[in-house]
């Protein structure tokens, strides 16, 4: 479309703004299977926790994975700046939604490498799938100490990750070689179109994660100008998929969308629109176990010079257990709750029986 | 339109969306008819009551027969699992707009068929036609206890109706089977799309039932992703019901629009979509004689595991009497009484003399 | 644009939805002719007055004509049904904002053809041009009864009014018939499509109001679905004069916009979309002089079985005197004050130098 | 796009629309320059402070040439009025989001000349580049005064200036002659069209200001029913600086975007659509060294007859040093702080190293 003369824009649209449309098969939610496999690891239910402070201690890393999602641990998180990081949450609990400068000042404790050991060894010890998430600029750094302790995935995540980062001081992190050393694969993002998600998929990335200032407690937008609505990013990134595919005559390169997912109905949404997965933050920080007490940000919200995430009070009560957020029962038709629950019933109703077939459902665009 | 690289998605219009125009004609309002016939049954005007236990009980279904529309009791709501359920929804009304978690208590309640043929009965003996509403899941169990009552119309309706379920667990319902098999004549649905409308239409139903997610009061969006602007579900449908016109040299299925309609306004735009009549429930619930005093809930808001839909509180003082609210005379502006006296002037102003003809008058797009 | 299978709509936009563009020329403001005619009558500003009995009394109408502007007496409003409507005017200025059906007892005292006679009288004395307004159910009765007092100008107005109506109970009006016979020019309206428009110019109109459901006070689409975004309906309307003047080979019927007129700059709006004058109501009801007080409905809000319009209490203070409303000085910039020296800047801002000129003006479409 | 039938209008987007799409590459931020150079002045930020009496005095004319940008001393402001501005200033801060009426009394002093010259001598004295505005009605009276003074840059602007003013009275200014005959560089505007921006620019001036109307605080919209979205305004004029440039072989002029401009992303968002620098205003009202102490108006806001604009209070406690607010850090997420360096980031994120090519980059077109 024509933005003025001379400059187009391409229209791109929210999860919010489209919805599935039934068919005309539906199908008993029992017969559903919501499985989900990235290189060797099965997961009952297509969830990675995001790697924030609010959500992911080692604790809940391994109850995710009980419960058949995968957790993220930060390795550049508090649980990796402080030996006993308790008293730190039980602080940001009290303050949240107000001081972006403690929260700034918090993160300055430097990270400890033997901290990141430590905590690895606590998840493989449960005999979940461990994962850590690094930043791409301390990966050179950190990968070392992380892989040496022994992560399943590693997952290497920034605002926005590029194949080619242009740098003439520092030696720039090369993802390919970096990629192709490894033994363990690799979870790499975020991107928010085609050519970026494609080039990713390009350093034999295992799963590119995709989204970038799509959420609404992102302020990417007001701050830097950047929003990709997410459900045309999906759409993008899924496209890549398929054309990687194709190049490679077999590569399947999992997309997992990271943003602008609030409400049950929303990964049932990412998934019509191509993602293989989802990667939830806010929604589980309603669960008992969240170890900032409801409280919810992002890494990017501590950033030292330019902060890009609200930090953000719990909203109310807790919603329960995370396995009651996670499957259910739900006591409240808010989809808060049940999330997975959710994404197998709109499954059966629409009559697809696997998460492969169900990309293919029909949607409707809603701009009300 | 696309959503994304190789993703599309259907542009889709919510009655709000649209609006009447005017045209060049204009008619005497005492010259216009709103009568609806589906199979023998003739009503005044186009109105089927939501089967909600918010607004139907025996008195209720009754009162709607009698003032033109056609009432239709839940078989499967609580006065079929209640002796007297007065008192319960005398605490329902106190506890609305709160506790779903009470709702589900309170639909645990086992469905007694003794009580079913009870009801049944009593709507019978007031001589108005009589209708009730089963869900698909328990059809197969239910229709038997129902039919021998002595019902005039059987109204199967859930979220989501296909013409093939598929199950490897139950023998599934087959509607046409069912059907063909019935004297009784059946409206079946929710649907809402042609497809699946016209599948619907092909087990030999009287009237299909338009509309999945696309109410104030549903949470269907949220928790499953799935909402289909209604403008869009009822054009669908009324094109299948002509495709299918011309299939069958000749039957007419009934399109009945069910939700998205809050104001008398709404009727008119449902069926200038193409809608032959409309389910209405929360309109209803602001009569005097509705039984739980006001507040308003459908089944699935009282769902064991995944409710979709709000448990709503009154929204104020009463409305009028159920005459009021449906013939007026209204003394508001809002919309919200003298339904059908104002879909009869709406078609007396844009020259139009029965439903039939309306359902082509011009609409513009309104997406301010 | 395809609202679902088989039923189309035309896109329609509001005058907030577009907005005059600047072109290459300038002008000084006192260059600038905000003069507009219509049959023998000149006004220094084009405001056609609404006939609403909150803004008008036989006093505003006189003082909307010494101001430039033509103002409009309703012939069936509460001047004409009360000796001293005062008393009557002071009592809604109270209850306003609350209670229609105050309004509808109020509206239920008969109109009195001595009365309106009376009023005539009183508004010819002062030499501005005498125009009133009767409704098409009652110009049969009550013309003879105008026309004798002698009135410049005679607007048959209603929600809808069509140049052929359908009754077979009454001698229906027959509009072409009656304005024949004439020898007062006749204003005639509301009508919202290029059809209707062309019909009521047939009739030999002098100028057709243009406009339905369109005003944020009209509560027509809630009640009746009916709205036609106004900027479209004064697009097709203007088309309209266009084509009747090429067909009569010179007959130039004037398009008068009526609703959706809140701010100055509507106005310049409206006319960029091709109206010749503007009529005014709410707008007007926060001038000192208003005599309800800064209450403000139309005759549809006091209907007796099916009010269509809200029943407003002042805003807050008034606005001002009408001279400072019509002709400023503005001390605010709410667009409420100075609205045709508003008007006269807009036009000199975008190089135009009369009103005609003006309806050429560029505009964009703003859907934010 | 169709209005209705007969008007077009083309499609308008605001900042707020659009938004900016990372690329396959990013880069160091610290390999990002945000150089602007007009004429023969160079800055280190694309930024030119508004001659706004709220944020513009000389103080802060020398603050904000000192930290990289260039400040705008109106010669009609408070400082050209009055001997001590300062108690006036004080009154405003106090009266602020109240009366225009106030701020009407307020500008009533006459401008005098002398205090012009020594409001320029004072800016000149501290060595940065010199700027003042004045509004095109006064260009030939007051000019000889400025320039006598010294200026570096000389700033004419008003709501809409056109290259082609037609006046009978004045002997109107001609611009092309004007600019023929100075030696100092002009920077001109308001324009919000291709055509205004293309004739502006054959004016001989240096920078075209694009705006109008765009901005959150105007009330041109309401008032005058002028608005053009500033996506498309700073888009056409950039295409009419291509344009000149291959007309003249070579005379780049700048475009500078003034309205719209309230988070730092929506800098990013103006040069992306095709802007060289930004006016920016309110958003320096929230620096410590304002001289209204937070409040926010523009010299329109004033106008004695018809006031354009809000007069508005501070939005809160300042939000930090004008150092800060230009180059942070910022220690809250609001993209209010280290405006700056939030598009020195942006442009690293998407690979850029300088803003001629950051026009280049992609956007996503998002209306939910």
């Amino acid at each position: 479309m024509q933005i003025g003369m001379g400059k187009a824009a391409r229209a791109a649209y929210h999860l919010e703004d489209v919805a599935v449309v039934p068919s005309r098969r539906t199908r008993d939610v029992d017969e559903v299977s919501t499985h989900w496999q990235i290189d060797a690891f099965r997961f009952d239910i297509p969830l990675v926790a995001h790697p924030s402070d609010a959500i992911m201690s080692p604790e809940t890393a391994v109850a995710v994975g009980q419960l058949g999602g995968l957790g993220v641990l930060d390795a550049e998180g508090l649980w990796c700046r402080y030996e006993d990081p308790l008293p730190v949450l039980a602080e940001i609990s009290e303050k949240a939604d107000g001081s972006t400068a403690f929260l700034q000042k918090t993160y300055a404790e430097p990270v400890k490498t033997e901290l990141i050991q430590e905590r690895i060894r606590q998840i493989r010890e449960s005999g979940v799938t461990t994962a850590v998430r690094i930043s791409p600029q301390h990966t050179q750094d950190l990968a070392p100490h992380v892989l040496s302790a022994g992560v399943d995935l590693l997952v290497i995540q920034g605002t926005i990750v590029s194949a080619e980062h242009v740098s003439t001081v520092d030696s720039a992190l090369n993802l390919k070689q970096f990629i192709a050393d490894l033994d363990t694969p690799v979870i790499v993002g975020g991107c928010a179109d085609y050519k970026t998600a494609m080039h990713l998929m390009r350093t034999g990335a295992a799963g590119v994660i995709v989204g970038v200032g799509a959420d609404a407690w992102s302020t990417s937008d007001r701050v830097l100008g950047i929003r990709v609505p997410m459900a045309t990013a999906i759409a993008d990134a899924a496209a890549a998929r398929r054309d990687y595919l194709d190049e490679t005559g077999g590569r399947y390169v999992h997309v997992i969308a990271d943003g602008d997912l609030t409400f049950s109905g929303d990964i049932a949404k990412a998934i019509a629109c191509g993602a293989d997965a989802v990667m939830l933050g806010e929604p589980l920080s309603g669960a008992h176990e969240a170890p900032a007490g409801g409280a919810w940000w992002q890494s990017v919200a501590a950033h030292p010079k330019l902060p890009r995430g609200q930090f953000a009070a719990a909203a109310g009560e807790p919603v329960g257990s995370l396995r009651e957020v996670l499957l259910g029962p739900a006591d409240s038709p808010d989809g808060d709750k049940n999330l997975f629950g959710a994404l197998r019933r709109v499954m059966a109703k629409t009559g697809y029986s696997d998460l492969k077939e169900f990309q293919k459902v029909e949607l409707v665009l809603d701009l009300h």
